[in-house]
């Protein structure tokens, strides 16, 4: 076994930046998931009403953005920085939704872990006191990332059982200084880990080893153990990577982490289809916009390690013979009780 | 004319990070330039003993990085995050360099632009007290541009002469709370501009709005003249872009602009057959790491406004009738006294 432990990579804000408010859009098949209804729009319409799934996954996004802007009565003006990423080469779906909103814009890829990047820098432009209002977002639609990443679905590709499904949807985090009732108070940027993975369906299992990482890290930095939190929640490891992650964190000694769920394998039900469940960049972010921060607000929950993951590949690398590395950032959202 | 002016997007550091190291990595041709023989490292061999360009380009940029902590006699494990990008889809040089030196690790995608949000994030990062020192690094490959962007260098594509040419290269820049004697005082991040250029061979031309809006809000944001820095210095819009940026800013009235230059303008000799000169993250990195840092060392040059240009298309944009949005992110390096 590998050593993962690693220590003093935890940053402490001080000044405790909130998520004020969020926006998410999904698909058809997302809102017909187990969590269904609670997504803010849900589209009957894949396309968006657009002629290509690029500038599908363009809409839904302008979507998310704009949706979080209305939900707090802002204007693009109001925001300080927009930072955003998602799947596609270049990601041009973040640099086109940039450009309809005109504020300065960062331009981030951490695969799937781009929601934990996103948060992370937003939250220390706001504890650095560079901004008083950042807005992250980001997005992940099935039909563009399996032309990209594998093959055009009309081809009717394989669908082995461990594969996951790329969500599609997209979310929008209004970040504050302070108001809202849940604050970032830490975080923990993952390194890039890779235990040699080279299946390409076996996405969720790629990333574990980096998810446990960031989790060992994040509990010695901050003296937690992981009843301390009432929820460690992984962002796209699907239902076999979760249940992979308990095993190597119960080796670690961690015990068997009945509190420990992943977004990936919550947003689909058995009955969808969608293998070992979703992925994306969407889905942690969809599933916490809409599920998990308001059970943060309401108090049903008080502390959660948010780990988004990430898979750090592309076709050619895989195809050179390179084995999958992996990324973890990891989160501590807590509710703010003033 | 669309005024182009914004204000209120500079960033003005506290503490004044700075420039403390650099390493710049080059190829054959960038070797054989009028900047020459000044770089770190040049290689006589594009494969960088690798098998593969995409494995090439890792190689180089790997070594950029390890050649920044060798100058200044660091370990890996002195470093705080690593801020890394490329042009390659899912920006997989960076994440395979980040995985060879396992430090916390922020992937950013700007396209060309990447530089100058790797010195602002890592700026903030040190400015906000979350670190000491960050390497920030970025890559490009000819080889490996062209396949991706355009067609295999093999399939002899025709080379107008206002297209560019890729820099094969990679530079890493160690950034510190203080000591070294190039500070970064400001910054102003810049927003998505598409003026509806659609050639791609003419991202020279597609990038020249958002440089000029970005000078522009630099100036009135700092209420300074151009001529308050000794040199404006645009990333790679090469000698095409260049001079057209030179008209759009003396239309909107500041002169003539003597002391704008572009370092894509700069890195190729004219008999090189290089078209309008270089493009790629690396112009602007290599450059600034082996030319004009030490002019600022030296006391050449007191103040720079660094203007760092990126084009934001991937292939698909483009097939599908969209225009080509560009970016500028620009930095103000200073000589410090201390």
């Amino acid at each position: 076994m590998i050593n993962l432990k690693k220590t003093g990579d935890t940053v402490f804000f001080s000044t405790t930046p909130r998520i004020f408010s969020s926006f998410s859009v999904v698909g058809k098949k997302e809102g017909r998931g187990p969590l269904g209804s609670i997504f803010d729009y849900i589209s009957q319409d894949s396309l968006f009403s657009q002629n290509t799934w690029e500038k599908a996954e363009m809409e839904m996004s302008k979507k998310a953005v704009q949706g979080v802007l209305d939900k707090t009565n802002l204007m693009p003006e109001d925001i300080d920085f927009l930072l955003g990423g998602d799947l596609l080469n270049q990601i041009v779906v973040a640099n086109f939704v940039a450009r309809h909103f005109q504020r300065p814009y960062l331009g981030l890829f951490g695969a799937c872990a781009t929601l934990g990047e996103s948060l992370f820098l937003g939250s220390t432009l706001l504890d650095g006191d560079f901004g008083d209002q950042v807005i992250a977002f980001v997005s992940s639609h099935y039909q563009t990332a399996e032309r990209q990443y594998r093959t055009p679905i009309e081809y009717g590709d394989q669908y082995p059982p461990w594969k996951q499904w790329t969500v599609t949807g997209s979310a929008a985090f209004l970040l504050q200084k302070e108001g809202g009732s849940v604050g970032i108070t830490q975080a923990t940027v993952g390194t890039v880990l890779d235990w040699g993975i080279i299946d390409t369906n076996d996405l969720g299992g790629a990333m574990v080893p980096a998810a446990a990482q960031t989790i060992l890290t994040n509990l010695e930095d901050t003296g937690r153990s992981p009843g301390d939190y009432d929820l460690i929640l992984t962002g796209d490891l699907g239902i076999r990577g979760r249940d992979l992650l308990r095993k190597l964190l119960k080796k670690e000694g961690l015990g068997e982490l009945d509190n420990l769920n992943d977004c990936g394998a919550r947003i689909f039900a058995p009955d969808q289809k969608a293998g070992s469940g979703g992925s994306g960049c969407a889905t942690s972010a969809v599933v916490l916009s809409s599920y998990y921060l308001p059970r943060l607000e309401k108090g049903d929950l008080n502390r959660i390690l948010l780990v988004v993951t990430g898979a750090l590949l592309n076709p050619t690398t895989s195809l050179q013979g390179e084995t999958i590395p992996g990324i973890a950032h990891a989160l501590v959202l807590e509710r703010m009780v003033d």
